[in-house]
């Protein structure tokens, strides 16, 4: 593998086209038999009994995929995603997968391959190729959305490489095929990868979409043939295991949005969806094209996406049919369509500025229709919510998943999910992506498909499952967790910083500043603060009194140090302040010594 | 009104039985023409001409539902709620509405009026009379639990006034009548409220069960005889004015309980319900009767409540089932059911504990079936999916709303609200107990039933509507909006408080201590601490630095006073900790002159 050439250029762009690696499927045969790496040093000790997959994130949660195969001395790694902070990580910007495990076994580390372009796939890459280093295998969107990423975290020295569905390539004594999936993004793949043990089925993130707008139906013959040679492991995302039926497909959303087109006619159109729905936003243009109006987009990661996408040829815009957002002023309502990144109700977002009336360049009124054609992710109900009313108050109509079909779920319902049961049928299962009910309902679908409880693992972050190709079990812990990404730096082990967050967030803080005449040891002088707490300035004065009370007590001479005078100023103010506010707030003594 | 001997007596209950306002409803027609109170002061300017509908609470949003009704010099209030505290207000108990209005309209008021005993209609009682003083009427379950939160908040001097449907209440120159309803808690009620400018109809919260498992169907037949005498105006609530159709019945609920009961003959059942939800309660109690099984209640109000709905013949506690859940231990796991508290998954209840496995009285294992019999209040979806997933890594299963009809909700779909708008065929609408898109909602519902626009108001918290029973307008504002309960304290006006929380909870904060000695003006010391801030010890030391560097440089005896040297601190170390973490903490620079 020659990793020289396939660095991203400053600022440039990633070179695609058909590569070392993109190799028709009938590879596979080839890959199967392929030969650890040459270049292995020789004489370390080799475990080649057993396969060993490691959960670095993504079980147990929804967010932050990453999980690694390391079979002798080489490990892949399947996806490299992030979360987003939950309410108790005040403060931290991203949460990503502590990767201690693969820094310490860098060498062994063959590739990254990535399923597709969503955040919580590839986010964390920017950070995690700070600790190790591999090329990244994806398709092409994802890559150019990876590429965004990198830019602008400034790393200039990764390996992208561009492949495409049904080619193969080798990492090691793996060997990789990518099958094209449906999913609520372009360029999703699932993974069929052949290790010394046998094959291991990925599934990624998918749907089955017998209708979809573009791009191809999934690749149920290639899965099939696959299941028919046999398959040792299937992992397969858990994500919508908890509904039955199939999900709708993207056409549905199609004539939904055909209606508000043509039910509009008059009035302004502002479309939210995510940007790198790039088949969604497909549609959109192909309808404004149809109904003979301008699209301006409106968010910088819109903006950043749509030229992207279209630069690679998965955005087909037609000419003269973008106009510059601070241009739509000069169209009739009926002309324009707005198409706007804030679909979850981001604070920063363009539809939560326009909705409370913070957006100068456009200002939403009677004559708007707004269209939020994505569904809600658990946990920003009260964001999306609260646009929505403000929306309805500034007298714009609302469109939302709720009251229409403007929005189909990316991920397999519990038909879909039998489907791929029936044509991998594997040996052993292990469900993936979802919380720990999903993977639970999911490891129950299997076993009412005929599956021995004892052929399916449910594994959590930090977990390693072991398999030899004859059985499968849970085997070592490895040091996993979450990383925070939080301001310029990234933290680690602890979550003392949070904790102090969180305290300070809740009960507020109190500054005792104590001063000691050094010469004397008598007390000088006594200041408190008080931030955060509802406490009257009668109430810290109260507090001053006392505590100066307190001190003046105290014989200073008799003390150790410094920390035994702050646990006493500690021990009377919390004592003080408790009783007076029934809050526990941080205390901080600074003795000073003057 | 005699209001000295419906005093609760001090950790006494409150007498309940028929009292003076307890009439049949055809005392109504006496009430209609009921003249304003004899004892109002002569002379005072009086305004007759309009009926002012002031809301406090609950319109705009779902919470702390209050509404004020004033003619002349009477006011009655409609419900005194609370909401729980959003993400952004860190450590706030409970929110409450602020009634400064009425505060300053004391003298006006003639009653509070609860239709029915949910904490978004009673919490806000123990605070909101400590302003206003007023007698409190509601149903026995409503007053029983109101009765428990005076209690605990020591308050001794309320005056509970028991009523039963179909009686009218006469305060002032309106006439309350109460009419039974449907709902998630015994004990609702809907009002026909007479004005002198006609009759306002107030749902409360209400579905329509025509089989209920106890209690009686909503009173249908009362509320089309008001209908057809003419109602002025229809205040309705709009939860579920997204949802088509008709809600399902409790008894629905009944039937996945007793499969659950018969299913698991072998195992323990722990149940977690609202235990204001008395009728769920008294299906639970009926089928461990019945399968032979003990109950444990589980968790401090579900105790209380219990206790309580039982003594006011609410729920019926067979003989010999109740057993204390530290006694659960010496009965076969088939024997038990455990009713506890925590289906929202409140950090505190014994649900949380139970999942967690901190909660030594039950320790959950695989021959655990545990039922969550209710909805997730949205918001509230993280703790709960948080609890369910620890419940099944203990090993339990677990049936909750997404996979059973284990829940019905008891507030009216679409379907429930046509009906009560063609019954009660009102002049004029307000669309209340709803998020600002449900009123839009709903009003869109009604004109769709025919009511012309300028008939409907969509009302905000301080807003009042004016009606003179010929017209209906949106009129003047009036100071309202939250208080915060934190603590002991009370805090109205400004959010200070919450704001320098939330810095403190999203950036941490720094501390600078800064000595000068009087005589000199010279720097003595510089301290520096921060908490909740990715500093490195490195990087606080090189902040120190930094800060007396430029402290150095500054002519003491030129400063006007110590504010001046604060700003010096802040702009320095502001500066200095941008660059190094991409934070703007808190800075709180105090000087010392030593």
């Amino acid at each position: 593998m020659k990793r020289e050439n396939r660095k991203v250029p400053a600022g440039g762009t990633v070179k695609i086209g058909k590569k070392q690696h993109e190799k028709p499927a009938k590879s596979l045969k080839t890959a199967k038999a392929a030969k650890p790496a040459q270049n292995r040093p020789r004489g370390e000790k080799q475990d080649k009994k057993t396969l060993k997959i490691r959960f670095l994130g993504g079980v147990g949660e929804i967010g932050k995929n990453m999980t690694a195969l390391e079979y002798g001395k080489d490990i892949i790694i399947i996806d490299a995603g992030l979360t987003f902070p939950s309410e108790n990580m005040p403060g931290v910007d991203l949460v990503i997968p502590d990767v201690a495990y693969l820094a310490q076994n860098k060498s062994k580390i063959r590739g990254i391959v990535i399923t597709h372009g969503h955040e919580d796939h590839i986010g964390g890459l920017p950070y995690i190729l700070q600790d190790i280093s591999a090329p990244v295998f994806g398709t092409k969107l994802t890559l150019t959305l990876i590429e965004n990423k990198l830019k602008e975290r400034k790393i200039n020295d990764a390996v992208l490489n561009c492949i495409k569905p049904n080619s193969v390539v080798k990492l090691g004594c793996f060997s990789v095929e990518f099958i094209n999936v449906n999913h609520s993004i372009a360029g999703a793949v699932a993974l069929s990868i052949t290790t010394p043990v046998g094959v291991v089925f990925h599934s990624g993130d998918f749907k089955i979409d017998y209708t979809p707008v573009s791009g191809e139906v999934i690749d149920l013959t290639r899965i099939s043939e696959i299941g028919k040679k046999g398959v040792l492991l299937l992992m397969a995302e858990s994500t919508n295991v908890e509904r039955e039926g199939f999900t709708m497909s993207e056409s549905v959303v199609k004539e939904t949005l055909e209606h508000v087109f043509s039910d509009n006619a008059s009035r302004r159109l502002i479309i939210a969806t995510f940007a790198s729905n790039v088949h969604r936003l497909q549609q959109i243009l192909d309808l404004a094209k149809k109904y003979k109006r301008k699209v301006a987009f409106s968010g910088r990661s819109m903006i950043n996406i749509a030229e992207a996408a279209e630069k690679i040829g998965e955005l087909k815009i037609p000419d003269n049919l973008i106009v510059d957002v601070e241009k739509t002023g000069s169209f009739k309502d009926g002309q324009i369509v707005i198409v706007s990144t804030g679909t979850q109700g981001e604070p920063m977002s363009a539809l939560t500025r326009m909705a409370s009336g913070e957006f100068n360049k456009v200002k939403i009124g009677n004559n708007d229709t707004v269209v939020i054609s994505a569904s809600v992710i658990p946990g920003n109900e009260k964001m999306i919510y609260g646009v929505i009313n403000n929306l309805y108050r500034l007298g714009a109509e609302v469109i939302y998943e709720s009251l229409e079909p403007i929005h189909v779920s990316g991920h397999a319902l519990k038909g879909e999910l039998r489907t791929l049961h029936a044509l991998v049928k594997p040996k052993f299962f292990i469900p993936v992506h979802g919380e720990y009910r999903h993977l639970k309902k999911h490891a129950g679908l299997a076993e009412e498909m005929g599956m021995k409880p004892h052929n399916i693992v449910i594994a959590e972050i930090g977990d390693t499952v072991e398999t030899d190709g004859k059985n499968i079990k849970l085997g070592e812990k490895f040091p996993a967790g979450s990383r925070f990404v939080d301001g310029v730096g990234i933290d680690g082990a602890d979550s003392f910083v949070l904790r102090d967050r969180i305290h300070l967030s809740e009960d507020g803080l109190l500054v005792a500043v104590v001063a000691v005449e050094e010469l004397s040891a008598t007390l000088s002088s006594v200041e408190i603060v008080s931030k955060g707490l509802m406490m009257t300035e009668n109430t810290v004065a109260e507090a001053k009194a006392a505590l100066s009370n307190t001190l003046k007590q105290v014989d200073m001479r008799a003390l150790r140090d410094e920390t035994e005078l702050s646990s006493i100023i500690r021990r009377s103010l919390r004592n003080y302040v408790f009783k007076a506010t029934k809050k526990n707030p941080m205390i901080i003594p600074i003795v000073m010594v003057v």
